[in-house]
């Protein structure tokens, strides 16, 4: 990042330049599947997550040996307004849970063999509260972005996941700040909350909405007024994994609020991404359809921590195992179809 | 098996004695889980399948640390009627190339870390063809039952899968006899038939079924008489199964004709099988409702040899690694809701 301009500059400039995928590295993979011991198309989209793979890469023989799930967790200031049934210093008490291997997250990286990371942002400091204040200035936001661009280094298929007390309230308002509608559209009862809590999440929602509503304009600024640490910080991850040609599994709700901040950019910004898993929160559906994305997983989770898109990372490394081991036909000395 | 009576009396002596689920080790794998570091019911079904393995296994604590996938192969007599755009000699080439470690399976096994085994079923006889005469007689069935149930011992979590060219005519022969209804509502293109093989694969279920229209009121007649070898086998497998508390992935349109077999006989012989995926076979959603099932996968995967289930057996075994491997609430100090 610069130090010249506004903060957001360098983002908007690297926007403006994202590499597209590799049509070619993308057509010799389907090349290759047709001679592959099994009829046409009988893998269905295990063969267009080999093709997709490789058009992300860049390359016919695409990898994802150093897969990383990376877990963003921060703190919001609009938890006081009790949305949550869960006290704020859950967050950390769960980021400490992650370090010592006893989190859903841990166990489905070590049986699927997959890296897991955790990034702290500043769990001593929450955001301000969104509906008295933006949750973050520019230059915050801007630094956060960049802390995400710098941290998935070193993977070559990168899973998301992020943990933050109320962190389900601050995505709703990105999506009715992006997307429009009704408030309760959007808003889910996140870890659990209670018809009152509920009631409050909503509140909390709209108030957002009303301090903010002449700067909703530019998704960077609904991001830095609405949003979080830990969604600037994927939105970074994930614009950085584009310009690094790194394939990006999405996982639910509060990931695809970072996604939907860059699709709200250019709606080709999420060519490198396949989202993981349908979550059961709120309007996650709604959110992947908006994204044009179909989920590899609908298995009613709504946990967070990157915990679908880990479970896909599974889908997804199987299916390069099949396209990069099976054998052709002429290899196998199987007859072809007549 | 006994010498004695018909050779079915075995089999139905057997199926009017399975025994039940256990719902106090469910309980038990319930009452735990509500104390893992995660809001309840934020894992799905992972939360759900953590509970039946339990109740299948008749243990407080299950294990899934001997996966097998089994995949049985056979040949069909109905081949000869050009029901595939492959010839006969595939299903052994096919064969050879699971020994090879060329198949999709392979892939798919070696990247889970599940254990594969291949059995043929006499390859070298095709069943008769349905068309002209019953598949099998009864003594022939009945021992492959038997060698199906013999096939499956020292696996904790069996995932199902098959190979034979032609099986999804017999499949479809096995669901029109059970379930009824249009011919061309269960026929599929299988391995991907033209329309002028679609149109003879509709026409050998059609003269199967007129063929044996005075015996198909008997599940077991409507397997011996329209299906094939290697889905007498699965039938033995998932039968065995059940009495040895071995937890079932069921994978396709051909394994789940085995599911619907037993399912005919006894709504609840099936208590103890999952469903590894749809496949986008022919009617395969539809068998998986009338079997009471719904998908962990569903990724329009049409290829067989256990694959569907095979990927699902990576969900079913991240599952249970949550439930054993997760800290509470209190080993981990996390406070929990309020």
């Amino acid at each position: 990042m610069s130090n010249s301009g506004l903060p957001f500059d360098d983002i908007r400039a690297l926007m403006a330049h994202l590499p597209p995928l590799d049509a070619e590295a993308a057509a010799a993979i389907r090349a290759r599947d047709a001679q592959l011991t099994k009829p046409p198309g009988s893998l269905g989209r295990l063969e267009d997550i080999a093709a997709w793979l490789g058009a992300v890469q860049a390359k016919a023989i695409p990898t994802a040996s150093r897969p990383l799930v990376a877990v963003f967790a921060a703190n919001h200031g609009v938890a006081a307004r009790g949305v949550s049934p869960y006290p704020a210093s859950v967050t950390a008490a769960m980021v400490s849970n992650f370090a010592a291997g006893g989190a859903a997250i841990n166990q489905i990286c070590g049986h699927l063999g997959l890296g897991l990371k955790v990034f702290e942002l500043a769990l001593e400091i929450p955001t301000a509260d969104i509906t008295v204040e933006p949750a973050l200035d520019e230059a915050a936001c801007a630094a956060t972005i960049a802390f995400g661009m710098e941290a998935i280094h070193g993977t070559d298929l990168l899973c998301l996941g992020e943990m933050g007390i109320a962190n389900t309230t601050v995505a709703a308002a990105v999506y009715a700040a992006l997307f429009g509608g009704e408030v309760r559209h959007w808003v889910g009862r996140g870890t659990g909350v209670d018809d009152a809590g509920y009631a409050r999440k909503v509140a909390a929602v709209e108030d957002a909405l009303a301090l903010n509503r002449d700067h909703l304009g530019d998704p960077l600024e609904v991001l830095r007024r609405l949003g979080g640490r830990e969604i600037a910080a994927m939105v970074g991850a994930i614009l950085a994994a584009r310009i690094e040609r790194v394939p990006v599994i999405l996982d639910g709700y509060v990931v695809c609020a970072a996604a939907a901040v860059l699709h709200a950019l250019d709606p080709d910004a999420l060519d490198h991404c396949v989202a993981g898993h349908r979550s059961a929160e709120g309007a996650h559906g709604d959110v992947l359809e908006r994204l044009g994305k179909k989920p590899l997983l609908d298995l009613g989770m709504r946990l967070g921590e990157g915990s679908g898109a880990a479970l896909a990372a599974g889908i997804v490394r199987s299916a390069l195992a099949c396209h990069t081991g099976m054998a052709t036909f002429s290899q196998a000395g199987v007859e072809d179809r007549g």
